[in-house]
């Protein structure tokens, strides 16, 4: 049987689940759901309809669809500021969901909330999967099992950051702008070689901005605006670029990230052996690479919700297997 | 409550064992097991006693042994090609078992028997936990799944190869050798690189040998014998160093490893975007590391024992959040 896969909001991340479904052998993409109206939302995939977000509940099984319309996994491809808080929980009263939540010190009320709504209605939810929430935490989680004696660092970049490049874009003068987060090597190296120094977030990156500045504007402004911009870019080593729109349209159109997650741990009876665990992502496409994860993870949240494995769940949750379209049999002959 | 863990058999992973349930909060050490005469058998925990393989039944909740007694988990810390086909079936019809079973070719055949036993007895038996099985494969399973169109490398090293080691000191003239396994580094750029090249594992891997040869031995003979040694050595590109005595304990008494598992692959619409993961150990002991997994595991078996999940496992199957003493709540809160 194939799972049959609802998203729910059609931006990048949409249309990057859209993108992955295309790859996996055993889903296929059911319907897209939107709050603007259908008729303006062209979608990739020809022979699947847009509809409105008012008429989703036709496509709950929970509430009874018709085989024919039941959606298995409902992706949920809204922003975690306001739209995830709201949706998730509603969704997951009619739907096994998938949502890439990733406010992280409000991820135990998202938790619970969706928990409440899943475990009502007998549904799997997983929330915060993604790749910070999400591959960087599992390999946080395995490596400080394995290594419990030691320290975790967490690295982001080289990436665009999408908050601070609307900062500085709402600068006076300022056209076009884009940030990108970069993580210093020495602190890498230092980290790397097992050291366990005490890292800031501040000392472990840099911050690089590629501006548009309007004709005439003052630059120098525009600079001293940005390097002591409170929360943003106070604290950091910033560097600002000017170029103009050509460049910035050929060079910075992209939407790349990625980071570092490194753990340096101690073993032996007197914790006379070092090991480093270094894990490292280079994303073409942000927004891309987390619909992947999505996508594995809607698979998971399928076969989980077959087995009864109901209420809220993260990546922690889940045994592997689950993500893949292999059987165990297959996976264990080939990946193991 | 503390888990009580058993150690069946007392060499380097059983000594790593050993030392990484010290670093477990919600752990204790229970006994040690030989094949040895348990009085020649000296450990580093002073507190618990060291008893005869003959002995291990008493310790087994499945036959009742008194809860003072009784093993929660048997760690089994054998080799794969004699011992573990053999201990993990017995021992997994008297204990949740844990084993490092890394004949790749023969997982399917050791799982069929081990699960057997496993699910006869109501036990929890997790097989090839370690690097490689294990922390590796687990990786490329989770890469694969998220970016399924793509090629996943596995590199080996720096680190020493004990079959090699033994291969060469079996040569006439030498008194003892060292071989270490090297990634290629270009090998691992055009990896990085996202190019997907076709790679044997002889083109991504050299080899170094350190060799003590007896006084006035033939020197070049021996550089011969060794680069030309089928299977071993005459498809590799091999560098042969003398070295005395002296500087072999001196240099090479350690025990490390490591290596690579990187998967590239491509999302979008038409696979336009190029993504990298890249998962990396650096080991500065190969035994111990492999214990502080094996110790993770255990603690997942004894968990999952404990929710009637029995059989044979692997690392697939186990969720994440079993390998950790922390709770779901502090996962999600410190980790997530």
């Amino acid at each position: 049987m194939t799972i049959r896969i609802g998203i729910m909001g059609y931006g990048n991340l949409g249309r990057g689940v859209e993108c992955a479904i295309k790859q996996a052998p055993d889903m296929e993409l059911a319907a897209v759901f939107t709050r603007r109206d259908p008729k303006d939302i062209k979608i990739l995939t020809e022979s699947v309809n847009v509809y409105s977000v008012d008429d989703v509940e036709k496509f709950s099984p929970v509430t009874g669809a018709d085989p024919e319309h039941a959606i298995d996994v409902l992706i949920i491809c809204g922003g975690s500021a306001t739209d995830l808080p709201q949706q998730t929980p509603k969704y997951a009263s009619l739907f096994n969901v998938v949502d890439s939540f990733d406010t992280h010190a409000r991820i135990p009320e998202h938790f619970a909330n969706v928990d409440a709504a899943s475990k009502g209605a007998r549904t799997t939810a997983v929330i915060s999967a993604g790749w910070d929430p999400g591959m960087f935490s599992v390999t946080r989680l395995y490596s400080e099992s394995i290594l419990p004696a030691g320290a975790t660092y967490t690295f982001w970049g080289k990436g665009v950051s999408q908050g601070h490049s609307d900062a500085v874009r709402r600068i006076d003068g300022v056209i076009d702008a884009r940030q990108y987060t970069i993580p210093v090597e020495a602190a890498l190296e230092a980290v790397r070689s097992g050291s366990e120094p005490e890292l800031t977030t501040r000392q472990k990156h840099t911050r690089e901005v590629f501006v548009v500045a309007e004709e005439g504007a003052d630059k120098e402004r525009i600079v001293n605006e940005i390097v002591t911009m409170k929360n943003y870019f106070d604290e950091y080593d910033t560097t600002v670029h000017f170029i103009d729109e050509e460049e910035m349209a050929r060079d910075h159109s992209g939407i790349p990230h990625g980071g570092f997650v490194i753990r340096s741990g101690k073993t032996g009876w007197n914790e006379e052996h070092s090991h480093v665990v270094e894990y490292k992502l280079a994303l073409d496409s942000n927004p891309e690479f987390t619909s992947s994860v999505l996508v594995a993870v809607a698979r998971a949240a399928f076969k989980m919700s077959q087995e009864g494995m109901y209420g809220a769940k993260t990546i922690f949750d889940i045994a592997p297997a689950y993500l893949s379209p292999k059987t165990g049999e297959e996976l264990r002959k080939t990946m193991l």
